[in-house]
């Protein structure tokens, strides 16, 4: 860490200063120039400290110098990495194409979706069983019951099948039915779930939350990775902004910012995104140009009777011009 | 709602969008312009015919008329409500002057602060036993041995206790020791955990998260209400803005515009938003001047060796200058 | 329009918006719900009498139904259009390969960057000559020497040059140099050099700023268009995040959603939007595989003595890459 | 400057980076930790040579010491400075209680306005004779006209007056007729009219942009001061953010920030920010208790006659009632 001091610093600050550097176990290096002091703190770095240093009277600013975290860091894992769900490999050269409704709503039309997008490529089923919906009057999900519909769409597909996990008193239960959990974008930071599907011998698809950083993206992968689950996949899916006209901003930066920085591999969502169908498929291109080893889209085949996201839901057709074009790139 | 074909919609469209109004029970009534057809669907609304007849092919935009929230929302309850905690009265013409440690980490210290906030006129004690932190590695709290240092000091310096529930499974074991719950930013739209306070016979103080609208903010407070507790106080804590000097940027327009559309009572955050304690004073004037019924704050009599947020956390000496300065408003 | 009153509008407050909707030469068209009253304003509509309807007291909100842009609007001109720059056709299926440096500080530098890009497949020159600084203290630019530099490369390596212009006395200095006029981010809603390069019979190449949403750009490009210069192509180059290790957010679905609703070009600059170099070739990917009729990115041969914008210029060789990788595509 | 080195950065890249802080007068500082490499470069710090440094390959980032602007920067100036107009101080004790019309519309109407805010209150008169208008087809202003109304509204109720210029050609027309110039958000990086603002002997306004950082508006603010033009009053009128149901996020941390890193006077404008007259009154009291020295709002006698944002136009008696809130504060 550097310790960055107020312009006119006084002697007090700066023996104050080396004091507590030296109380943390680390050693102070002096630097005074002509207008700042700065002093560089060396040895194994601690997150708590920096907010302690930052807190002294007359600290400007601590700027430290390691990333926060390890495990997900391709500092400490040079190569891409890849998780194998079922018979899909994601990363490393492989592609999840994963299609499916927003949530199951019944059982016939999860059916007619899962072999349509079947048969139009996906290599991967999704669809929602516990749903988190900003309003307490929206439909909830199947829950459980939703659970048995994917599975069986599942096996007589031949779909690995990704399903969100709400509560983590639910993990286990989810994961007795799906091949790999989804911890959505609004509990990216939702740490008690974090650590509880860490604990799962399970792939987890990470979704980032709307307004995180990909620094604090990492950091909730690294939650689950050092509860020893090492099988995770990166989801973008848009962040917050200023737009009226799309749900969300999907931000590609943050896919090639992540593979830079990461090795885990990254999958995107067009479709929350968006949240209108008819960019659902220039987005998706976009985020497979910027890197992504994958993707995951909403499908329906009658999205009118959709009881969550119908706009941004693709038809079969769609879906199948979309697979069509990203045969370009995978 | 209104629905809003596009420009050149053929009567087809129209058809379809006026047998499906009929089928979900509504009334249609057409209005068709030289350049738009609008469609009026009149009836007991619901979020999610919304959704359905907006993917509907040709269909533009579908306008909600009614907000979708009901027991938040002023209509439905015209004047201010309040909330009590213990002998503190918030809303309705009474302040909550929260503060206290960011987290409980040592049982001498929190009982110094407790003192010294007791001592220059607060009226509750705020402190975090589970703490949600962006790093796994980072101090997580002190947990059951932190609520009972915060009961503790609760009854000895007359303050009742406000602390963080992060796990659905903890609500009871948190509610045991503290008098009211708070939800944070992070955990706005965590639905399990708001189903789970909303079950509780407890006040619960409702942070608003980062990227949330004052719209997604009332529907959070909405899940509380919905299951049967209407002791729910909102929080402004800051929205995610672009300023790298700050934290946060404190959105006093969502105070002012949550006190218009909401019967419910709002604090201020002034110390997460700021991430610095120069500007914590100004910021919460700001809150109370823009309509807030008290504020949150975090004080540390020691902040340099404070394990979390030490460098936004007030010392006991600014803690009186805000207080004094709070005067003038309440 | 439609105005919706605010719930309880009294008879008095419905008779005072029919009766100015009449005086405005609009037709009233009356829909009362059991919630909401909502008129329909019918007529040839003006943005100012949306204003003046929402500031009637007892109304909520008044909901446009025609977009504010005409010559932009894909509505009045269905089919993609082209901008001839030289030989370069910029949309209806041409690509525009633009690369140079920021900004023109030497005449043999100029020509070292325009020779390596024209040797890797660049088809147009871009460099900075007025060059918009946000500190008063930084290179501003060789001003008409850099044009001159510009116009020399241009001629010996045939490429057609863009040029950013920043003041509206300027225009015809710089249009005597230039095949293109660059409006910047900075400067998008600066409606005086809008309207001064709408008179110029130059193409003009119009950035996005930086926390405009796609009407507000469409909106610009109608001030040009409007003024009688239809040779108008638009430039994504990132908006105004929250993420501090990227400069800006590419948003390609403005880049999307641009191409739906209007028929003017659009490329990309994903130099701006990174500002750093390790990310620029996916984010130039990801925005053509979005729709983007081409490209312009900086290239610079020494980039650690560039005296602007440096750490994000591509070296020669990355562009050659990128060149490679752009072909897939165009 | 702190150059910081990426992870296992070869002795032949430091060797290049010292080399370089050399050649550029400077003296370097090495500082070998475990993981990282920081060079410290010493001596006069210079915009471009952080940017320089940081695009030399295994240069992970470049930390500036030094703060960018100097006139503007309270290191230079510790007292708050103030500014005269006319006979209004403001900053320094001196509080500016700006209102007026958004445009000058009529001549008897902006009398009307003149004298009801002179009556209430209000020690300065704004209003807007060249309006900055998203559409080409909006009113443009009156121009030359709309000056000489608000010159003889000036004199007859002895408030000096404010208004926009937005034209680096009309600066001198402007100031004939004002007592102080006003620059736009949209102008706030509009270099050129900057510095001819900067050239003139008049008082200057200058708002803050919608997406600038408050460095990037101190920038701005230097570049008049560094033409010699030291009478600079700081703005605050709202940031971009993703809320829909007001026009801005008024940013009470920027004014209280700016006051930190600033000696400069500072106001705030609550109606662009709020977009809707019934959160006026709030949004500007709260930028009064966040520090700002003055406000100014738009008041219309008759807004639903407006031609420009009447919806957020205070009446003449909700003027009234602000200038009696106010009282407390100044």
């Amino acid at each position: 860490m550097l310790i960055v001091l107020q312009s006119g610093a006084s002697q007090k600050t700066i023996d104050q200063v080396v004091k507590r550097i030296e109380e943390l176990g680390l050693r102070a290096h002096l630097s005074q120039g002509k207008f700042r002091t700065i002093i560089g703190a060396i040895g194994e770095e601690n997150i708590a400290f920096r907010d302690q240093l930052r807190s002294i009277e007359g600290v400007e600013d601590v700027v430290p110098i390691m990333r926060p975290y390890k495990l997900a860091s391709r500092d400490f894992h040079p190569e891409n990495s890849f998780v194998q769900v079922g018979n899909v490999k994601i990363g490393g050269g492989g592609y999840a194409l994963i299609a499916g409704p927003c949530a199951v709503e019944d059982r016939q039309i999860c059916h007619e979706i899962a072999k349509a997008v079947k048969e139009n490529g996906a290599n991967m089923l999704r669809g929602g069983a516990f749903k988190p919906r900003t309003s307490p009057y929206s439909f909830q999900g199947l829950q459980e019951e939703g659970l048995k519909i994917l599975r069986e769409c599942s096996e007589q597909y031949g779909l690995p099948v990704v399903t969100e996990v709400t509560d983590p008193r639910n993990v286990e239960l989810v994961g007795r039915y799906a091949d790999m959990l989804q911890v959505g974008a609004r509990n990216m930071q939702n740490f008690v779930l974090l650590s509880e599907v860490g604990k799962a011998n399970k792939p987890v698809l990470l979704k980032r939350g709307p307004s995180s950083t990909v620094k604090d993206w990492l950091m909730s992968a690294e939650y689950i990775l050092s509860e020893g689950n090492n099988q995770v996949v990166l989801c973008e899916r848009g962040s917050q902004g200023f737009e009226t006209e799309m749900r969300f901003t999907l931000d590609v930066g943050a896919i090639a910012l992540a593979k830079c920085d990461s090795h885990l591999p990254i999958i995107v969502d067009p479709s929350h995104a968006a949240g209108r169908r008819d960019l659902v498929i220039r987005l998706a291109l976009a985020g497979i140009a910027a890197g992504a080893d994958g993707l995951i889209v909403e499908v329906h085949t009658c999205p009118e009777k959709a009881k969550c996201d119908g706009p941004q839901a693709l038809t079969a057709n769609m879906f199948a011009e979309l697979m069509q074009q990203v045969k370009q790139f995978v």
